[in-house]
């Protein structure tokens, strides 16, 4: 059987890196122990026709397995979990309520911390960051205050380690550096217990090697990224 | 068997009417004919332990069936995608790409949508309103611009009518007053495709006639309620 193909960044800047979304996909291959192959892009060709006939958006990941191709990593981490095992539970219920969190780490939790990650990354020398950054910071302070509460003691959000969890330690990720995970010590340690996984580990050491290729030429190349990180 | 029970709001504001999450777990429950009971809750007491102990962020909707409670919007819509019968198409490719536009409408298409949401409804006499809505309008016009693309002038994103189109009609929804949907025509035609189904139409009554209770005393649980809408 030939292994899937993901699709995958040759560079990116610093801040990105640990942090662009195949890595949630090769995690969850990982997981699962699936191999897979990875085909690297160059910055910029993202946006060419060729990549946008698999990802309409131009960006990564995708996913490849013979005649099905996939692209936004919540399904593509949805697949793999469903096609193979360890990452969902066997009874419908609790497949539900992991499906519930991989849905809640992209949406409910995500929302705010994207709009934060913009605000304190791209925005920043905008001549209205100073002011408006506190109150995007306030809205992800609630989110995860809530987040924090449901998760109590817990080691996962629901049972044994899920996708959902995979999901939710991956978007928590992107708020590295900011404290705000931190401010709630059960949560950063959720992120540690997921980032300790050794099926992680092989994750983001495969995504910091893959970064072989070269910075892009130009500032607008880079601006068209900005939404990948 | 004792259908099952979503929970909706008795009262949101005029803006918000049409727009709340539990409109897209109707619009699933009609397309797959399941009959459903609703339990409206007065404005504010989703914010109480009550609630949160269905739903973490203190919004709706959620969705009891028997055992099973879950919520996130997208999540319940899954689940009784894959409980039901038409809004999945039977091979598992067509059924993983059906829930990657799921996913897509609630990550990649909301995103930016959500933001454009809280600039021009919540931030609206921020000081850096002015200034800053357009940057935030320029992205919400790109990603239509590469959803339009794919959408081309299919019908629906991929074969028939999905889960995948009911959840990305409801996120494209979000955006009514902007004249952003309407700037393609294509993807404007694909919204009131959706919108003419008569599940929708059904489900879009429901939550209009369960409006029946009175605004919150105070601009607080007004301001609580915000990224519910």
């Amino acid at each position: 059987m030939t292994p899937p193909v993901i699709t995958a960044y040759d560079w990116v800047p610093d801040f990105a890196r640990g942090l662009v979304r195949d890595l949630p996909v090769r995690w969850a291959l990982e997981e699962t122990g699936r191999p897979y192959t990875v085909r690297y892009l160059p910055q910029g060709s993202q946006k060419g026709s060729t990549h946008r006939a698999l990802q309409p958006f131009g960006q990564v990941p995708t996913y490849e397995d013979g005649d099905l191709v996939l692209f936004e990593s919540g399904a593509i981490v949805l697949h793999i979990a469903r096609s193979g095992s360890g990452l969902l539970p066997a009874d419908p219920a609790g497949q539900a309520r992991a499906i519930q969190w991989m849905f809640a780490a992209l949406n409910s939790v995500e929302l705010p911390i994207a709009d934060f990650g913009m605000a304190s990354l791209f925005e920043r020398d905008m001549p209205w960051a100073k002011d408006r950054l506190p109150v995007v910071r306030a809205r992800v302070q609630d989110r995860l205050g809530d987040l924090a509460a449901r998760l109590g003691e817990a080691e996962w959000l629901d049972g044994d380690f899920s996708a959902g969890d995979l999901m939710m330690v991956s978007t928590l990720r992107q708020l590295r550096g900011s404290g705000l995970v931190e401010a709630h010590p059960a949560l950063a340690a959720y992120v540690a217990r997921g980032e300790a996984r050794p099926a992680f580990g092989r994750a983001l050491d495969a995504q910091r090697k893959g970064f072989t290729g070269q910075p892009p030429q130009s500032a607008a190349m880079l601006a068209m990224q900005e939404e990948d990180a």
